[in-house]
């Protein structure tokens, strides 16, 4: 049988083996069905919106126990859709109205919601439509009283469907699944945001293609290329089922030393630290052999909700994750909202081109006193850690002064208060922007170090949307354009005597270390996972080698020409 | 009196001073009337429809005439929501249905159309949405008899309105004018672009603020800064009486000597060149003495129409540009679609930041089709002229690669045709996108010239959309961010001897022409009416003296560090 090799978007990365499984959950739908008693289909809804509130907050707690409090959000956000006053006026009006039963009243409701939502040509409102489809589903089988169904799968698969909704790739069991492919949604989808966090490899956006897939039918999965290789031959089969032994295998020596510092050949120590987005994966961090923490994204805590969250809540949050990190440094990014990270409670004005607009540090001075009740929750939490605070999408020298002001006014209060805080706390700014890479000489004597964001470096840098599968191919940090932008950026730090770390996916990847180190780069930062195999890797490399390594790969002509050159050494 | 400033978003540069005089027209609205005769009612409406029609096509031809061809490109638009087939079909069927006059179903089914284009929150939609609204109760007029209500101005006057639709802004007497002030709008409003292309300032995004504003109250309007000076106080009415006389003065002696080359007074002879967007700007390139065009935009081939432009409709337009231009040089840009300039015929998927999208020589790329039948069309018109071809939004290499190909594909194509076509064509590409600019060095020896958009590159270094009036301001093309990158570009094009120009906003500011002299651009291509005050400028200044200018600006902190250093020197 031939091979053949299907292309989507590589949404989770990682390499499976596995027969292809079909999975599509039967869609309810209720005919148009009478009652002359408003009053008790009125009760009926009801109930079912109570028992259905249930199930949700259950998956809520599988979610934050199995993936982390982000996702769990996402069940979170699911709850407010029963509560949603729009909604229920308009179910209520047709019991009132039509004399029809609470199923089809429901059902219209909810189904008008749905389109309403989806004439709307926007990936995020797609997205919120999905999750509505999801909760009116299974409102709709409470009251109708159908039994749940359960995937039954005998043996591990790898998952094909349409689309997959929140609960449906929650309720997977974990080790049953292989990988998923589906036909719909981008990178951001939530099947790919959980399956990322799971662990699992995922391709989405593959279209009509999954029409041409069929049961039972042998595949590789590659999450990171978006590739699906059909029918393997016996050559291509051994092949990946070496890689994913070897990968295994590099997994379980690098984790053997993880908890040992990064030296490299000729003794220097790197720093090599997690990126977290919760207070659940301050552990796995720790677990992986983590140095510290090199970003905590703080948007868990203002996403999602009716109100901006107040300083005790920030402060008790913080204090146990510095607890728990002990004196191990902790960079604490400010709230990094904006661009396809909305809040409803900031009413921002809907942009054209959202990652040009008001997102980070630019929201943050808008919103001086959300600001300031971070700070102050930040410098009370970090007294007597290692704390190091940073602000997101700065662009001018203007900006860090701006915010440097609000930390003074916020220690000014403090100590005006006479309430203890952190004194010696490092101040940086996250260097995404190309204006500040290219003017990092003039800030770098006003901040302690930079973090080099290198996902929105290189969509500013290539001018091509992350997000956007059709350009995503330009946004490839490997790219020497967004290399010349680092080394501009450590060149210029270090001449001043600060520290420059690296907090994009770029950090995480194995092949890249050799260049980053050439470079110069102090801190690593990374998804916990990756932690044991960089510093690995970094332990092999000599610092005059790896800058001989990343000058060449600054000469380049392009990206595909860097990996390749990067392939060729390992 | 006191003298009070108010602040709206500068839409069209200049000063005016005169009386406010507000401007609202009366909106009809007819009462709920019925018709047993749905084919009389159809046949009226047919009738108003017809003549609609044609008092369109003559607000098309005047602005053709008065302002530009894509200005009429508005009006062409209005026709075509005479023959919405969506909208034809809701009034047909009010009609039918619900036996009411033809007056009442068009009044409704086009409301109905306004509040749809109004409920989606985007700047685009909400234009097209005055569009309507301008067409429907124009339509409405006709099928009530009533008059066409004009604006008559015993003298010169400011006008303030809540906003201002196309057909408003066309029929004022230019002359009449002084300004514009508009509660509504952003700077890409229909009044924005109109008031620009007639010289007219105008300031928009006012919003409540005009309803303090009186009619007969003495305002000075800035359009440049947004600023308008209520009640100002005799010393500043003299000040800004004097700027715009020295301002007139200026641009007339200025235009004295426009027609001699801009030679420095060490004897540099710099190529001050138009930027064109429709043939009928050929004229006035020549009158205000520019050497050439340094950017014929062709978009105005290609939008706010059902197909694209063949070939032969191509060629004439493009032949008759170059005969008009003689020899002087003439660079032609392909078609820059996308980004905030979409194309029905082309299908484009709505991306969430289409500035980050498919645009330019990506679209391009996509539809090779249209791209070799646009570049025939060049090749073939450009036989025995000064004709230069350059691609717009190129981010890297591979994309200069492909784009060759496609050139010598087409000359291949025309060769086998024994058709005759220019053999010596420069080929170039527009440096916009930061990648494109800090691999200047590696790109440089496959093009034989650059041409910086400072419009675009300042909003990606900057990471500030230009047509947000929230971060517009952080999009200032004199951003010392923005001169370092212009460095980079022509360093490393003149190390491979090619030749620098610069065709954004940028080029035809007086203040900024020292800085551009000092960093080695080689060409300056502007609006033309700014061109003599350009080379009047350049012939004031000297080569090393402008470098060490130049030098000290990159050197700057931020933005206005370097106007006020700018203005010190003038």
């Amino acid at each position: 049988m031939p091979t053949t090799t299907l292309r989507g978007v590589g949404a989770s990365p990682g390499i499976a083996i596995g027969h292809l499984h079909h999975y599509a959950e039967a869609t309810l739908n209720v005919a148009h069905s009478t009652s002359t008693d408003p009053a008790r289909e009125k009760a009926r809804l009801e109930e079912a919106l109570a028992q259905a509130r249930q199930e949700i907050q259950a998956l809520a707690t599988q979610a934050r126990h199995n993936v982390g409090a982000g996702e769990a959000a996402i069940f979170e956000a699911h709850e407010m859709f029963l509560d949603d006053p729009e909604l229920l006026d308009r179910v209520d009006s047709m019991l009132q109205q039509q004399q029809v039963s609470a199923a089809y009243a429901w059902q219209e409701s909810t189904q008008q919601a749905v389109a309403e939502l989806r004439a709307i040509d926007d990936e995020y409102l797609a997205a919120r439509a999905t999750d509505l489809q999801d909760v009116a589903q299974r409102v709709l089988r409470i009251i109708q009283g159908v039994e749940e169904q359960k995937l039954a799968l005998s043996e591990p698969a790898i998952i094909v469907a349409q689309d997959l909704t929140p609960s449906q790739t929650i309720q997977f069991e974990n080790e049953k699944i292989r990988a998923f492919c589906i036909a719909e949604g981008g990178p951001t989808s939530h099947v790919a945001i959980l399956a990322k966090a799971l662990g699992i490899p995922a391709i989405t956006g593959l279209g009509k293609a999954i029409e041409s897939l069929h049961d039972g039918q042998r595949a590789i999965v590659n999450g990171a290329s978006g590739e699906i290789i059909l029918d393997p031959d016996k050559a291509t089969l051994a092949t990946y089922q070496q890689e994913i032994q070897a990968l295994t295998q590099a997994h379980q020596e690098a984790f053997q030393d993880a908890h040992q510092p990064a030296t490299t050949r000729d003794g220097h120590t790197i720093e090599v630290v997690a990126n977290i987005g919760t207070p659940e994966q301050v552990a796995e961090a720790l677990h992986q052999g983590a140095d510290g923490v090199g970003l905590l994204r703080t948007e868990f805590l203002f996403m999602e909700r009716e109100a901006a969250p107040d300083e005790n809540e920030q402060y008790a949050i913080y204090r146990s994750i510095l607890q728990a990190m002990d004196q191990r440094p902790v960079v604490v990014r400010t709230f990094d909202i904006g661009g396809d990270k909305p809040a409803s409670y900031l009413h921002m004005s809907n942009e054209m081109n959202p990652f040009l607009g008001i997102r980070g540090a630019r929201l943050a001075l808008e919103h001086n006193d959300l600001l300031q009740a971070q700070l102050s929750a930040l410098l009370r939490a970090g007294e007597g850690h290692n704390l190091k605070i940073m602000f997101p999408m700065v662009s001018s020298l203007e900006e860090v002064e701006a915010l440097r002001v609000q930390v003074q006014q916020t220690q000014a209060t403090l100590s005006a208060q006479n309430t203890r805080y952190a004194q010696q706390v490092e101040i940086g700014i996250m260097v995404e922007v190309p204006a500040a890479a290219v003017m990092a000489d003039v800030i770098a004597p006003h901040v302690d170090f930079f973090s080099i964001g290198t996902n929105d470096l290189t969509q500013y840098v290539m001018a091509a949307d992350r997000t956007n599968s059709a350009v995503a191919h330009l946004a490839d940090a490997l790219h020497p354009a967004v290399l010349r932008f680092i080394r501009m950026v450590i060149d210029a730090a270090h001449t001043h005597g600060k520290w420059v770390g690296l907090c994009g996916e770029l950090a995480g990847n194995p092949l890249a270390a050799v260049v980053l180190l050439g470079l110069g780069l102090d801190e690593f930062s990374m998804t916990a996972s990756f932690v044991p195999l960089v510093k690995q890797r970094l332990r092999q490399l000599g610092t005059e080698q790896a800058r001989a390594i990343a000058l060449h790969a600054l000469s380049l002509p392009n990206a595909q020409a860097v990996h390749a050159y990067l392939e060729s050494l390992t």
